[in-house]
């Protein structure tokens, strides 16, 4: 399959989405994919079936707090010296890309690369939505190891790190990323084909661009946006719940970028009832409380929208005032195992309860 | 020229004395040399002129908050590790070590990869006494890069650092070393040896061990081993002028560690006058004022010694109720000068004014 230029306002969309309000922004992400396809045309999306096991598939994206990558701006050039650099470490070419994290604008982040390369981009990535650490990955879950890695960034400056502890590996990526500016690219998780199949989740990229399209028609056709999102989501394989948790209005935000992530809290009044949601984020929304009772948690995707036109709204582009709807959708089943949980499970956050699937949380009252 | 393991504990004492209270505790270099001469017999130390013009030289150190290093202690494989991993990068084998500072325990660190790769020890250093940031290296000051660079840890994680700026390369390996607990080995400024020949402090590990025997000797002779000190420091092409500038009671002690630094202030009492003198310190004392006045400054060495012994009191070993006495000695020529005193003098750390050499400063009662 192809991904033409005009595709990608709707995969930047679908991606946005999944996202949980994270991943970073995605329209720096289409204009540098946007500028790519202008000199190198349209994209190869490789299925998972269709790569061979021994080829070598380098997941990259961006880490780094949000609030900082909408004002420091990359360069360009970070996503192929990162793949390069990696190829040198490993000793042979990389056969395929496939975004870390399909949520925000890491969910675009290997088209650069792969017109610049002339190399496929894979459809899958290794979060089904967008995690704030490095290690909650599926590919961390199932034991893959991070390393070798290389983070790039816009100054120029190149780091490899080499550990066979996942967990070091984010230690040592995130503080890199504060001393790098902020924000920086990362190749991680190198992959054979065979890993890809096994372990990663697929069909993320054309689910991404599926749901981005069905919004997209919908507005066009002057049809209900949310609803068009949700009977989009059902049909994917990967996210077949979803649910609008909440409409209103943002009356409180608080935010700071803290230890190299943005974290905070959104509280959003409903429009015509008496009642109060809390949205609370490391990078991505993790929980959403209405007048404290739990109405979907990680690694259920939480995304706050524009209740007009169904744009999201990632977390460092809340402000106070904006008239949002909070939609909620299923993670796919892989992060909701148990093993799962324990890496991207509520008290992984520190958050101190057990995950509660979103189709099983009462509220049904509709909203 | 051979070091032999009997020349070590001098070794030692003098690199402590000329880190200027930092560069690492002493005594855990000397163990680790001692621990690897078991093994592998003498360390060969080559003159500067015996060195090709074409070899490959390998400036190693610590980086981190020397109070770190006195609890967590390495695993005593980091150096050849790292060396290992800048000889993949570089393509080439190492062909002799050197140590990035010649004070403190960084004067000895890079024994033990010496005795294990069965290469030399080069008799020079990249800062003839040691300071708190990569940067300050007369290697920097001339004009070389300090990159690729290779950080590696007790926990086992590898790093490789690649920017031509060496500020960011400080900036990146600082935030490194606290992220990998505060402490880490550097393999850094992989030089030719025409560029040690040219830029670097040439001499500095003879006259460390010249220094400390010197000391031990009048020690054992029942003789005033600062005034061993003294005559052994003029001896020295490097450091011609030593002065004991304090002789008290530590009274007050400020130090906490921040950003990766150990910093703070030392308050002595002199024990038979009504005079106060502070010693500020980032690693190495930086700035010694009596009443206020102006004794010593960086770059010129200020080593706060046990009065009895001599025995140097590293920043991370100084305690209320220490007798001591505060002994500087000149700065080798090289740091004195104008385009390195922009590295190294009293501005570069935020002081206020500019550097006086310990000989102009007029306090010449004797203490």
């Amino acid at each position: 399959m192809l991904i033409k230029p005009s595709m990608l306002e709707d995969y930047a969309r679908g991606a946005a989405f999944l996202g949980s309000g994270g991943g970073g922004d995605p329209y720096y992400s289409f204009l540098l994919a946007q500028a790519a396809s202008e000199k190198c045309g349209d994209f190869e999306l490789m299925p998972v079936d269709e790569l061979p096991d021994e080829a070598l598939v380098a997941p990259c994206g961006w880490i780094g707090a949000p609030t900082v990558s909408v004002e420091k701006l990359p360069n360009g050039k970070e996503t192929v010296a990162g793949l390069k650099r990696l190829e040198t470490v490993m000793g042979r070419k990389i056969d395929a890309v496939m975004p870390i994290e399909i949520g925000g604008g890491n969910g675009l982040a290997p088209l650069v690369a792969a017109a610049e390369l002339g190399i496929p981009i894979i459809d899958a990535d290794g979060m089904g939505r967008a995690f704030p650490e490095s290690q909650m990955t599926i590919l961390n879950i199932k034991g893959l190891y991070a390393c070798p890695s290389v983070l790039t960034a816009a100054c120029g400056a190149t780091t490899v790190i080499e550990t066979d502890d996942n967990h070091t590996h984010e230690r040592i990526a995130r503080s890199l990323s504060v001393a790098l500016g902020g924000i920086a690219h990362m190749v991680e998780y190198p992959l054979t084909g065979a890993q890809v199949k096994t372990h990663a989740i697929t069909g993320s990229v054309s689910a991404a661009i599926a749901i981005g399209r069905a919004v997209s028609h919908a507005r066009k056709d002057g049809q209900d946006p949310f609803l068009a999102l949700g009977e989009a989501l059902e049909k994917t394989s990967q996210y077949p719940h979803c649910k609008t948790i909440f409409d209103g209005k943002i009356c409180d935000l608080q935010r700071e970028t803290s230890g190299g992530f943005s974290v905070g809290t959104a509280t959003i009044k409903a429009l015509e009832r008496n009642s109060i949601m809390r949205v609370q984020f490391q990078n991505e929304n993790l929980i959403a409380l209405e007048d404290g009772k739990l109405k979907a948690v990680v690694p259920d995707i939480i995304t706050i929208m524009d209740r007009e036109s169904a744009d999201t709204i990632t977390t460092e582009r809340l402000k106070y005032g904006q008239r949002v709807k909070v939609v909620a959708a299923a993670a796919p089943t892989m992060l909701r195992a148990q093993d799962a949980l324990k890496f991207v499970g509520p008290r992984a956050f520190g958050l101190n309860f057990d995950f509660h699937a979103l189709e099983e949380l009462s509220s049904s009252e509709p909203l």
